[in-house]
């Protein structure tokens, strides 16, 4: 077992690695980890001595297996009891992750927030993918005229390993924001936080470890230097990157990665920008609002968030303004040890941390004024400003923002911010595309023309862009946060990947297949009933087979029924449907739709289901739905309908308290006139008892 | 104007570039450019002189903001007018692409397969995207539990410019495969073909610049070398490269590429294979339809195709047997001039290609044995073979493939492959998986339980997998075809990329965006109603009003209906849908999903269309369907309904010959009972007259 960190430095230990199965200490020399409050060295990292060709094949020939077995039911699951095993476990967490310099807030972001992610996935994988071990996209293709040939999209995991390689502000979100997809998509992962604060991603990797929930080879951890690990990777793996641009381009340019076209995930530098309205004069709520969040964005994490608000867009006339506002609210903002009652803002992660966000002021400093926060004269509560990693808040003001492209250009990941003066709507999309590629941006208006204008002007250059107002305040969440169904990342600078998203997440480890062969034949492969495929008919009907004793291709072909204009005229009294085209021949003929009164399609319908059910007491329990219906040829007063009712589809219902056990059907019908034409198709969705 | 070509070589002329709309002789050195069939130079190819900058600043400031400034359907309508318009000069282009040794059909393949494509996005364009610039993908994603906080992805049109670097083997397609997405998503164009058969790209490339049809700055043409192009790409731009690993390796490598992250699609080499099914022993259909596949597909284009297959595998049984008819047919596959009747099989395109596929044959010859084919014996029919660039088709036959690598790394460019037998279903699905990633495969079998253990056994190594039968026999497109519905690429060796799959190829070129903001922002944003949306309600009803006069968000809100046990029981009788929970107090409880009888859900919403229809004659032309109806609670007798009814989105109709002028308006439909629960959900689909 991995021993709890002793955070003093009383008792400092090495970091462990998990590999092949096993937690191993790396050997020679090991890069110190200090406390971000205290500069106390408590651990130290290594991956001196592991073999990393090793690592990939214990996922290869160990995890995938395995995962690939499952289902993605049964994955989202696995991840649900991943998350609430980690939720118990948060206290020690948060008691860690004060080493890093995050305030309880900031932790909440990271822990619970990471956590979060893993319950998100563990319940889309159970709503947006079958309980198959593969998923199938899109709709059918139709590749001939006949239609004895069409084509299908699946799509299957990567059968290699996913590298996930993180950035030291977010050791547990970072983390598992990737863990989640991977694993519902069902691949190993290896996952190699920044060393900085890898001690955190330690203590809750080995919470992982010792639940027991995933399997043998489906996450191994690295504490130390990457080594040679992507050189081990082929075709069928992938790697996800956070970090800088710089190191993100080496990675890149590995000859694995080039030669085996390994996929390759970015997320790197980002300037994100939040813009005021032209309309959120002070003393609207928007511009309250906005104040709150370009210092909320400036602080929170110290600053070091890809996606914080680094430059901050005013019309011209407001810039005074702002700049008071903001220069007041960052006054209040109190820095020192998180562990201490009212500190808002804790350190940055490390010493080195402290040096590069230096270096990235400087550059800002020399193109722009310099309008609030000062490097030496700043209060720090409960500390010793001179151990701890501490930065205080800094404002710059770029006047002419079009001069200079440092502010757009230079990321500097800490509590620093760039106000920028624009003219008009069109000037600040401009200068938002100056970014050359973002993770996210914001804009703050009450009036919803500006908001579809910048989105419009903004959204080629960016991941995700927020448009906040008085309507979106109380449940807004913010500029900043990423949310696993949305896509997070951005084009250029920002790294060109794209992770979460809800499926999309997922589809980035899978292979996607296009299948192609006769309707039978892909209703086999992908357990579907697809349109011309042969059917099964005879033997009790099917609304009295329980959900076991049903199989995709099952029909129905139900007796006939000759519709009247006897039952037109019953259908529109009851229903007090008296359209026009029901109801009056000449007028059914005004558009040019239709020769005469039309049967109501509700009423096509109806009679379907009169025609199919079978009405007593059996296994099917609730018809809840209905989908993709199409009236597809006019049925007139004399026409006589059939039905056809097939099992299209069937997915097992995970049991719940107080229900009996249930599964989903969906059956695929279509209506038919005496001419074998077809009327009416669509997709109904039933309940149906399963026996046990 | 381009001069058309005289291909005897009595008028060798310069092939022309299209930069920055004007046609440009290049300077300098030029590369020759050589008949296949005759060996005789008729044209040459330079870019010398061109500034590349410049040809990507014009498709940037010029192409680019037209092209998207245009909707979805109109940049559609203009691939279907310049489909006809190309289809028309078809003769032509047959004229030129026999110089590139191609049959009339392998022409087919190229032209027409290409101008299909076009003719495909056309009507794609139309159907899967909006009458908008930008398109809306997925479902709308819940932020907040209170509904004020919501998310939704856009698309919209990369900034800069595609580059297409195509391959040698079909000029046509090769360059419309691209472009029909690419300029669908609103994205301009810089074609770069193979300068090998450059000749025949120019050829096309003049008809569309004559044409008219796209506007300036949609596409340029590079006949030679690319130069620095590369080196001018930012973040908004992408590439799209088809050809050898090794060029494609070079050009990612490329500095801009990496390091302002540029979208780079790949298609390289591909060891395609094609399986015959344990059960299809000779005498069976599948058999003969195998035989005449693999050997089709290595004389097509001379087996010049990234398509074509390589490795043929063969439970062992029948390897004497396979080899045996293969041999027979690939006899009867006359070789020579495409010119001449009767002539299956041209030369290759040219000689480099000769000595590029000897010297494959060679390292193949090395460790399998040659079984059909002579490079020394074979005849010429209607030309020189010492001047053409013909070569004959050869057979190989590894005995045992798990043993040596190059029959399935070496890519023989021509008409080659190697036969390999099996053993049983793994072993074949083992050795396709050692191609490390292809385009496609393809198996040939009567087992469905077969085609499905084969389909799920490679599609993580495969992009495109066929199953084919006898039922399949009359309409199969082949192993060879890539579909634009389908998605054509292949992962590792295959180059990792994917093109087509109908909207996912356009994608490739846009921006994905994810939105947040509150309903009613989104709403104008998207020009889509989103639930929690602000509504008009007021004004005329909305039935009266034309397709013009409706907007977004315009809402009815209905009387209300309360419904008794009467209605439930002349509904049961009138539909003939007698099913037990409507009928029987008890038994409606039986599963626990309903408290007593419960209305049918087709009576609910034939009620709720009697309480918002107007029912008067007027611009509502039908309603032709339905989408995603639930039943979200159950309508008891007694319980009193109420609709709201809001136009959720408008979608403009090209106006066809013989009918109306019209659009398709979607209704969003809530049924809501006494107490304000929501009942069911739905969205009706609806033709709404236009007033002009």
């Amino acid at each position: 077992m991995v021993k709890p960190l002793d955070l003093t430095g009383a008792q400092p230990r090495r970091l462990l690695n998990y590999v092949s199965g096993e937690w191993v200490t790396g050997t020679g020399k090991a890069a110190p980890i200090v406390h971000a409050v205290t500069g106390v060295q408590f651990a130290e990292a290594s991956t001196g001595g592991i073999d990393f060709k090793r690592v990939v094949e214990h996922a290869r020939t160990v995890g995938g297996p395995t995962l690939r077995a499952m289902t993605f039911h049964q994955r989202a699951l696995m991840l649900k009891a991943m998350a609430k095993h980690l939720m118990e476990q948060k206290d020690e967490f948060y008691r860690i992750s004060a080493a890093t310099g995050a305030t309880k807030r900031d932790g909440w972001v990271d822990i619970e927030g990471g956590i979060g992610t893993l319950f998100a996935y563990a319940s889309r994988g159970r709503r947006d993918f079958p309980n198959e071990t593969y998923h199938v996209e899109g709709t059918t293709e139709a590749l001939s005229k006949g239609g004895s040939f069409i084509g299908k999209h699946i799509c299957v995991p990567i059968e290699g390993v996913a590298v996930h390689i993180n950035a030291f502000n977010f050791p547990v979100w970072g983390m598992l924001e990737k863990l989640a997809p991977t694993l519902l998509a069902g691949v190993p992962a290896i996952v190699k936080p920044a060393t900085l604060t890898s001690f955190l991603t330690e203590s809750v990797f080995a919470e992982m470890v010792a639940s027991g929930i995933f399997p043998a080879g489906a996450i191994q951890l690295l504490c130390g230097s990457a080594g040679d690990l992507l050189d081990h990777l082929d075709e069928q793996c992938a790697v996800a990157f956070t970090g800088s641009a710089y190191t993100g381009q080496l990675l890149k340019a590995n000859k694995a990665i080039l030669s085996n076209n390994v996929r390759f995930n970015q997320e790197a530098d980002s300037l994100n920008f939040s813009m005021l309205g032209p309309d959120a004069a002070p003393g609207t709520e928007e511009f309250d609002l906005f104040i709150k969040e370009v210092a909320n964005e400036m602080t929170t994490k110290a600053g070091q968030k890809c996606t914080a608000i680094r430059r901050t867009f005013v019309p011209e006339a407001m810039v005074a303004d702002v700049i008071g506002a903001l220069s007041k609210r960052l006054a209040g903002v109190k820095i020192g040890d998180p562990a201490v009652d009212g500190v808002r803002m804790g350190p940055l992660a490390g010493a080195p941390q402290v040096s590069e966000v230096q270096k990235s002021v400087n550059r800002i400093a020399g193109v722009a004024e310099h309008v609030y926060g000062s490097m030496d004269d700043y209060e720090v509560v409960g500390a010793d400003r001179a151990k701890g990693a501490f930065f205080p808040s800094l404002l710059f003001c770029s006047k002419d923002p079009f001069a200079s492209s440092e502010p757009h250009d230079v990321e500097a990941f800490g509590p620093v911010n760039t106000v920028m003066p624009y003219k008009n709507v069109d000037d600040a999309i401009a200068l938002a595309r100056k970014g050359r590629g973002s993770l996210c941006g914001s804009v703050f208006t009450a009036n919803d023309d500006t908001a579809r204008k910048v989105a419009l002007g903004v959204a080629a250059y960016h991941g995700r862009l927020l448009m906040a107002n008085r309507h979106t305040a109380r449940e807004s969440t913010g500029h900043g946060s990423p949310m696993p169904q949305l896509v997070h990342g951005g084009p250029g600078r920002a790294g060109g990947g794209e992770e979460m998203g809800g499926v999309r997440g997922v589809l980035h480890y899978m292979q996607r297949t296009a299948l192609q062969g006769s309707p039978s034949t892909l209703t086999r492969v992908v357990r579907e009933y697809l349109q011309g495929a042969e059917q099964k008919t005879g033997g009790v009907h099917p609304f009295r087979r329980y959900f076991e004793e049903l199989e995709v291709g099952d029909t129905l072909i139900t007796g006939t029924r000759t519709i009247t204009l006897d039952d037109v005229e019953k259908f529109a009294a009851l229903s007090g449907d008296v359209f026009y085209a029901h109801m009056n021949d000449d007028e059914a003929k005004a558009h040019g739709v239709f020769e005469k009164r039309v049967a109501h399609g509700y009423f096509i319908i109806s009679a379907a289901a009169g025609l199919f059910v079978d009405p007593a007491l059996g296994p099917v329990m609730a018809n809840y739905g209905l989908e993709n219906l199409r009236f597809t040829k006019p049925v007139y007063p004399g026409d006589t309908i059939k039905v056809r009712l097939t099992v299209k589809q069937k997915t097992w219902k995970e049991q719940l308290p107080d229900t009996v056990p249930q599964g989903v059907v969906h059956w695929d019908v279509e209506v038919k006139n005496q001419n074998d034409e077809s009327c009416a198709v669509y997709t109904i969705l039933t309940l149906v008892r399963r026996k046990g």
